[in-house]
């Protein structure tokens, strides 16, 4: 193997051990000695890769959005217009989030009042939802009376909630409670012909 | 002022303080010091009130608890039906985490991984919100297909999604902003006469 590919792994195995650290005591209690035994890597080598636990965290919300954003391209690209767009990846992001712990750390990551960093991946969600709103309404795809700026908090503020909930129990992230949720939202959301 | 009482009070304030330092910084890396001096007392005082950092977290909570409590019964007594009074104690409960730190903490401090304990005040707004949806249930007020088990997941997401982004900023405690949630939601979800 070559020592850069050796060296991108070992990034990466940093990351993900310091994903599950963070997740399971959050930021603060969180020790640089704890991630690198579980990297199975020396101190040396964490400290080659990250300055300090704030790169470290900074690198998993980094990680995190980069899962957001291709998971926000994949679903994007079926088609099938924005507002399908929005719905099928809240279903998309509420799976990955049940068993990508570096997911989970970056969404828990940005509420971590330790870290004193704004909540960056919550805000990038939220402008993304707010996006496909807007193009769902150029579309004519949601109902009369119907405003994005509206109907954007209400999806961030549920779907932050499935996030958290489901952070302690990965239960809230199962596809019916998804379900249930658009189910009693999308009848009033949504332009439907008569 | 009787012994009683000032000790009653000293109590309040060692909460209080608390509630700001915990919501300010975190479970983990509050320290005692910072709480016993922004209340005004000795780290003696402290002692002899609360065992260590967690007792005064638990009791940061429980206080939190109490609040919910007596906010539920105060709209519930208006009466008008039980799902009004869940509607209408989203907003109050809104309103009042809006300048309610205890309150505020009190829900942070149930998702802050570092305490390690489960998350009281959402578990039980989950099981106060079920058993209204019930009640609501009963009194025929549900749309057909609409049950308590299928809405509340939907209902405590949302709420805990606006309690979580509104200790970041609270414009999202907004009175508008619950208003848009259940312009969405009870289109679907309620019972009407046509």
């Amino acid at each position: 193997m070559a020592k850069q590919e050796r060296a991108a792994r070992t990034r990466q195995s940093l990351i993900h051990a310091a994903a599950e650290v963070f997740a399971r005591e959050g930021f603060a209690p969180a020790s640089l000695a704890t991630i690198s035994r579980r990297a199975g890597v020396s101190n040396g080598a964490l400290h080659f890769h990250f300055e300090n636990k704030r790169a470290l965290a900074q690198a998993v919300e980094d990680e995190a959005a980069n899962v957001v954003r291709r998971l926000t391209e994949d679903v994007s690209a079926r088609g099938g217009g924005s507002l399908r767009t929005l719905v099928d990846t809240t279903y998309a992001l509420m799976a990955r989030l049940a068993d990508d712990v570096v997911l989970r750390a970056g969404f828990e990551l940005g509420g971590d009042p330790a870290r004193g960093e704004k909540p960056h991946l919550r805000g990038a969600w939220q402008r993304w939802v707010e996006d496909m709103l807007r193009r769902a309404q150029q579309e004519g795809a949601l109902a009369e009376g119907v405003t994005p700026d509206g109907a954007a908090p209400a999806i961030v503020a549920a779907t932050v909630g499935f996030q958290v909930l489901g952070s302690e129990d990965v239960e809230w992230l199962r596809e019916e409670r998804i379900g249930d949720f658009w189910g009693l939202m999308l009848p009033r959301l949504a332009h439907t012909v008569r």
